[in-house]
């Protein structure tokens, strides 16, 4: 298998992907941007792209529910959750925080980081990196016009930067959720402590439109750890629901509840059903189980032959 | 076929059987009550009962109500609302309102005309008897210890009885809704203006359960036209809901709200769906049609199949 | 004060009139019926009234439901609740249970003991009382035309009537609960554990209102603890709610989920908050505690001073 | 009064602020940031802050979603609502497109354009600028090292940069609703088609909570227009809502959903009211209208004073 990711080397993204099993040993292409990443797997060139779909501080990646959301079906087969932690790393010559004028990196890293950067390098400049690797890797030419750069633990890992302070986030603890696309095929099996993402367009944004959709999840025992509003595109206070919930497509609660969905709205896509990272909390209602599910559908087929006269 | 009905001959009762088409010519066995109408229809006796179960003044029938949540399972194959006027006959010898000291007709008799007799013939006594005819035809008992009955306009046109007044019911306009039933068998079909019948249990009785009952119906669009708590037997509090919803058990709406109440209770028993007498006010949402059921359906299907790899 | 009972002297309801504190040393005056009794109560000729409003059993008592929801308004000051027992008490002569053949008692009676007769004295006939004491009191006429009665054991330890069975209802447990009625005044202090009873009548019978309803007291914490629906008289399908739920008016909660309906309904109509006969089981969610309340409260009140350029 | 906004001078964000009636007078200072801006009101450097809130193809502004969730309380005194239309202006000496190799703009401005400049300019690179109007007042700079820039046609008005293109937009239509933010103090008054923002955090995070919180708000009858959900920094699946709703603080159905969101969650922060930008299409319903409240509320009282024996 081949796989893409948000590059280069060295950035969180990789650190996701090759936190599955299995993925060191494949081939790994950097891509660009999300779109890149997705349009790759997309087209047959890749077999799947992992990229960030959420961050514990910084919320939803837009570029990747929109992506997923639109264009060629996709689906999401795993999901890895990756501790966000920032190194600062300095160029040759540089020795101490006060010698630091300029930090380059991406911008989500200066959202995470600006608070200690304020507080420790205060008057510094900042200049947007395409990547948190792109701007620690660029300390290492010679004629780089910056100073610093914030950034995974892995580049140090794999270069000779030096790193000058460690843990230099703002909110310790941060996580982001990473999540490994395909295209549509072959879903993993369930486990008993799986996710379901998919997208939800309603009709018509007519008052109430969300509470009946929730309706439809909450009537089947279905729990959602995931909603988010997505412009669609068409104007101010038109939204499309980026969700996830706990459950496989193969129980029959989800299914319920996906098919409420899909009849209630214009547009459902599935994104898949996946092993969740962490053990899920919450109990299934012994009403949506699927042994209550077996039970009603035998009694309701009962009936119907009753109903025909053939019992 | 046979047929029994609340008695004697010339009840409201053997008139809304009368109202059935072909019921005139098929034997009619009077009972004397809802519990020995029923109880021949489950022995086998008679081929179907027909019971009063609701009025528009009095509320529902609990003996009705009660008799056909337990026991046997019946089904409710037809229904006919009946307008309930009540004429007062007097025995042979009573001329004037004024000469009237004792009313002898039943207690629901009694009840819808109360208000006309107090303001009519001050000062009567009422004398409970087991039906409106039975009260009627004492009157041509030459020992008869009362006056007056009160009872259907059926009675005056098959006896010699006279009527001193027509039309003493306290509310013009009320109606009596009648239940034709069977034991389980070939249910009519759908007709596009249908009514289900059936009988919930909760599995414990929580706060807030009648309400999540009510969602399982709602999420699918389905409408409930009455709804009646009935004691279990089991301590005050401790009810069972007896309700009729618009559709047919073929309807997939309607069997996705049954099946989703038969989940969440300890008991759904299913009384059986036949036409209105009425004609049904209510749209189907669209969300609701048997055509988002379908493709919502086959939506699922593709998907688990893709999902298992097969397409 | 003076009181009036569903009579004569020994029926459960007058066991209930007594078990208040105060009672026994007061005048008690009998009443033929549920609208007598609260008619003398309305025209200022007693001070209070205890009718029955629903069986463990039987279910609602609908004359007491429809007497109180409809002209002046009334009051509820205090709940009985009596457990319901039959004694089978004979006439002069009667020394066995198959010299019965005629038994007389009040149809709610008949329709408690009814599986027990049949078994114990196969074919015996009915003959409807206008109370239980009543028919209990015939076996004293020496031309009674009756053998036995059914009715409160009351009735025996006041005459010399013989008990043949103590006893007989077909449901052991069974308990009726009746209620205090005044006209408009001051209420009952709040105990922490109390009831309040209202009667809606929502705007217009539209799919779904009963939900909504609901939803007016669910969304403030309070928890039903009765629901019945009974005909507005309009025709069928058209109904109101009598409910209780738990609280008292004087809880802000509570007043606010009245409030709610009463925005939402065409009428509702307050008929009391009083303590309850046994302790409440639920618990207040905090969100709707008064405490709550009371910070909300202040909350919106400093948004506005705020807001008014105040603060 | 003086105001500041993102800039610097030529973004949409100084148009948001112009279109507003008076400002054009006024002294208005460029921030760098949403937070920068943010920061001068609430340190009182200046008066008002005019900041993006939510672009109709891009989705909520983050920084600013997140920056008056925290920190001192702010309020939202009014919105503008401004088309966005990118020109790509150029530096001197470029004449075609495919002079261009280097585009520099706002991310979000790349976002918006990525589709044109694609299919247009296939091939080239971008740089990240701070502001759309930093990256085009570049172009006036001899040195620069880009080609070209994506901005609001403000600037082409205010310099002699050659505008090569206008409407290179990927979606055209799109909209950002900006808003004006002051310290908190008196509130717009009421004009019948007003908005009101709050951000709300749930107690816990127990499924179906958002279930719970749009309850609140649909019993009340007030209609949400926006909500998003935006990390707590407490971890991955704990989110606070920002959300928009239809009506006036000083409307009782809207302070009422207030009280009762302010009753189920840690925290409710009240962010103002304001007049919508355009006119608000949703009827309140009968049972939320201000009469209605007055009713209720009358009612309330009169129930009490009666109940305290005053009556």
């Amino acid at each position: 298998m081949t796989f893409t990711f948000l590059g280069p080397a060295g950035t969180f993204c990789e650190q996701a992907l090759l936190s599955l099993p299995g993925t060191e040993a494949e081939e790994r292409v950097p891509a660009v941007s999300v779109d890149s990443a997705l349009a790759a797997v997309r087209a047959g060139e890749v077999d799947a792209a992992m990229v960030p779909i959420e961050n514990s501080v910084e919320g939803g990646v837009s570029a990747t529910l929109d992506a997923v959301a639109h264009g060629d079906t996709l689906q999401i087969v795993a999901e890895a959750l990756i501790p966000i932690t920032f190194e600062l790393l300095v160029r040759p010559g540089i020795e101490r925080l006060e010698d630091i004028k300029i930090i380059s990196t991406h911008g989500h890293a200066w959202a995470q980081c600006r608070g200690w950067v304020e507080a420790n390098i205060p008057g510094v400049s900042f200049l947007p990196a395409s990547s948190t690797a792109a701007g620690a890797m660029g300390l290492l030419d010679p004629e780089c016009t910056y100073d610093a750069a914030l950034c995974s633990p892995l580049v140090s890992q794999n270069t000779a930067l030096r790193v000058l302070r460690q843990g230099v986030e703002d909110h310790e603890g941060a996580v982001t959720r990473f999540i490994l696309v395909t295209r549509p095929g072959a879903m993993p099996d369930p486990t008993g402590s799986d996710k379901t993402t998919a997208v939800v367009t309603m009709t018509d944004d007519h008052p109430g439109g969300l509470r009946e959709l929730l309706d439809q999840f909450a009537t089947r025992g279905v729990n959602l750890t995931r909603i988010e509003s997505r412009p669609t595109g068409g104007g101010l206070g038109q939204y499309f629901f980026s969700l996830d919930l706990e459950g496989h497509l193969n129980e029959p609660r989800v299914a319920d509840a996906l098919a409420g969905a899909h009849r209630m709205s214009a547009d459902v896509r599935f994104l898949g059903s996946y092993p969740s990272a962490t053990p899920l909390a919450s109990k299934v209602p012994a009403h949506a189980s699927s042994e209550a599910y077996r039970a009603a559908g035998d009694w309701i087929s009962r009936l119907r032959r009753v109903g025909r006269g053939e019992d």
